[in-house]
């Protein structure tokens, strides 16, 4: 049974995620499709792209993912499939996929062309509906992959803000704030061991320090942030039972230093 | 496979939702359910009619709409299924499906009276899960119409506020706002084109006009505010990369005027 | 087909519902899965006990319920199956279950301690993913109880609120406020109608008293809030067409009396 994993940035006020499963369940009406999240901020690609790297991996093999950030819609930007070993991405080329196939590593790339596929007129605003979404039901019923348009060499690739290591600091920046409230940042673990390795360190933020890691929320005390590898693999820090967030006025794009002692 | 749109005005932090889809698969296990939007304004049945209006055609042929949003949720207001050519509506005859059926004539309309298919005792507030759930679930299983109810000639229809023509002016006004904060307007592409022809125009709202039509969001530059034709065929006000509702200080209900020059 | 009902304090803006879905779908493709709530209060035990409370009766025998408001994860508590006559709970063992257990008694009771059905490594923050989903996973499968850990005989209870009698006023509190806005009280139609008998009687909250029953929403009159049993059987207070918590200023916790004349 076809899986269609569904991300974007529609909300779920209107009736845009409704209508779009609509369309696939009319192509396939045996597909399943799981919702990874449609409350993406509106037009931030980045974002998705952050989402959709967390995410994947953990879809059965054959997935295809239908992933609509698309601020360019109607405009020249592509449509695109990608195949990797294991999955299916049908998006814009905006970079929204650039995370997710530095680990998984394109074998093709399809720019949808064939209007065979879509939905009739074609409309300037809502191509989720009238592109990616048929294309995504006719592929998870077989069609080949070949059939959807000509095959091509590159995909957009977004800037990601990287961590960077100046000296005996190693700074990031937050990069999501979760439902929790949360503060996830761009340092993931693997950087974090390779720059702290057994030294000591404080973790520096607004108007605070932390100076070790957590190894689960339970951990905290009350009103004292924590700093943790969360469960994606990232350096977060948290407030027990408290919106880190609010309570530290904590917002995206704010600076973190690994400070060596 | 039969198919359930879901469409009401019952958020998403409570349990109705999930109970509603319960009673549903308790009744017929292999029913798929996609949800239209549970985030309809309280109440607000004309919000309810025009969403349902803009996504009943992508739905498979067969589907049965589910759709409450009921203020006289146990009182006498009717129990209605509706069946026309392609569709089955099951909802309160509060006039949520007016504006669907003048562009879907019903064939039969029945009211719902045999309460064998209820689940008792009949609560006076969750009619949704009491009544109109297990009838859906019934429908989706073959049950014949008729079993249901009796047949009656009439529905209850709104007062839809339509646009009118003074002289060289179309009035319309704003009837609902999206996610992303474009403002939709009652204007839709057959009324716009019919009036302006090929003249020149102005579209003037509160503080602001736009003297031309462009074809999607990408075309617009910085705090311009654009007009289109939308995906749903509705003259739509947006802002680039913004929410023009908040930036713009507009709401639903506010006037917009088409002046011919 | 086996079904999952799905309640978490997750929200539907990250990643973690479908996640968790993905995980479920990835062991057993053929599982349906119903979301009760994921906008349960973050860590709100209570609140979430009192939804499962009032939405399990309406799913079908043999519902695998996956219930995760997990303040504690990573730390000491157990994880545990629980099995009663007609359903499954999978569960942090915190007290979410208490509620239901009144109901619905625990034939037998799972500590889940083998790591054979894991998703390794472990997080120490996201055991929904890596603990709870495989194990309603490969439950929902078939796989049997004894499996997945000891068997044990006790479960965690919360201190839940119970209404109390005074002389001659019967003294509750508003235990959850939903998504209209109305206030659901600790008092359920049991409690209410043996205090009250068929005595006269008034219903005092902060600034207003109310002195009768109403059936349904639709009898009231604006501005003048009114005191029903709601559809799950608790005392309700309800304000026309309007949200009664934001216009009465009332909020949970807040008392409500109910006082023999």
């Amino acid at each position: 049974m076809a899986l269609v994993g569904f991300l974007s940035d529609f909300g779920l006020k209107d009736n845009f995620v409704g209508v779009v499963k609509a369309v696939i369940l009319k192509i396939n009406p045996s597909v399943k499709i799981v919702d990874i999240s449609h409350e993406v901020r509106p037009q931030d690609i980045l974002e998705a792209s952050f989402i959709l790297k967390s995410s994947f991996k953990f879809f059965p093999k054959g997935t295809i993912f239908l992933t609509v950030v698309d601020p360019g819609v109607g405009s020249k930007r592509k449509a695109i499939i990608v195949k990797t070993k294991d999955f299916y991405f049908v998006s814009p080329d905006n970079g929204l996929l650039s995370l997710v196939l530095k680990d998984e590593p394109p074998l093709k790339i399809i720019e949808i062309t064939n209007d065979k596929y879509f939905l009739k007129p074609v409309s300037f605003t809502f191509q989720a509906r009238d592109i990616f979404a048929p294309v995504a039901g006719y592929l998870s019923k077989g069609e080949p992959l070949n059939n959807f348009g000509i095959s091509i060499s590159h995909y957009k690739t977004l800037d990601i803000p990287s961590p960077l290591i100046k000296k005996n600091i190693l700074e990031g920046e937050i990069i999501y704030i979760d439902h929790f409230g949360n503060l996830v940042t761009n340092i993931d673990e693997r950087a974090f061991r390779f720059f702290t390795k057994d030294k000591k360190f404080k973790i520096k933020l607004k108007n605070f320090f932390i100076d070790k890691l957590s190894l689960n929320y339970a951990e905290a005390e009350n009103l004292r942030p924590i700093a943790l590898i969360d469960s994606f693999g990232y350096l977060e820090i948290s407030l027990k039972e408290n919106n880190a967030s609010k309570v530290l006025k904590l917002k995206k794009g704010d600076k973190i230093k690994v400070e060596l002692l």
